[in-house]
């Protein structure tokens, strides 16, 4: 089986919610996501099916898992777990590089408000 | 179902092979790798079982996947899927994130010489 090399430089960026600026690629069984996020920004709880790992590249991030409240900055990961209800707010300017397992089907075509329409799941 | 909080500034590292400097944590679906990596490492071909994605943070490095030599350079991200070949070489100081799904249970008690002890799979 041969590998496939993505370069994020050549991915177009879209900005599904206020604020929320990232790019999306997807491997067999993972989607990548890519975020720069205006300070302010919120992300409306929501939840899915996926497991989601945020690592926090720059800025410092509040998310709110299950109810608990997690202040992230560099360096820092948090698993959202398989259906958890999360919601999110940048503190300041941030980076962040979002794993999902499995693949974001809803984002074959790039990121969409999904990012937030997944609702209940 | 709460989520978990890791920092990789808590997280030890270890060297399992000579010129990879590393560290590990785990979701409940996936394994992430932070590397450290000296130029002129070699890591010798193997495969496994988990599929692989090559986040390159910096640096220069030189991927072989299934026969195929893959150049990889900051922003890149390369895709290894489940039980392909690969090889590498370090072109010059590099750090890498990689991602593994399913869990890298090999490495639930930190990187090990596993890193190129999976032989065949």
């Amino acid at each position: 089986m041969p590998g496939t090399v993505h370069d994020w430089a050549n991915v177009a960026e879209s900005e599904p919610l206020p604020g929320f600026i990232g790019k999306v690629l997807h491997s067999d069984t993972m989607s990548f996501a890519l975020w720069r996020i205006r300070a302010g920004s919120v992300l409306p709880e929501h939840s899915h099916v996926h497991e989601q790992v945020v690592n926090m590249i720059e800025g410092e991030f509040e998310l709110v898992v299950d109810g608990e409240t997690l202040r992230l900055g560099p360096g820092m990961v948090a698993v959202i777990p398989s259906h958890a209800r999360h919601s999110a707010r940048a503190l300041t300017d941030c980076r962040i590089l979002d794993v999902f397992q499995p693949v974001r089907e809803d984002y074959r075509n790039g990121l969409s408000a999904a990012v937030i329409g997944g609702g209940r799941s």
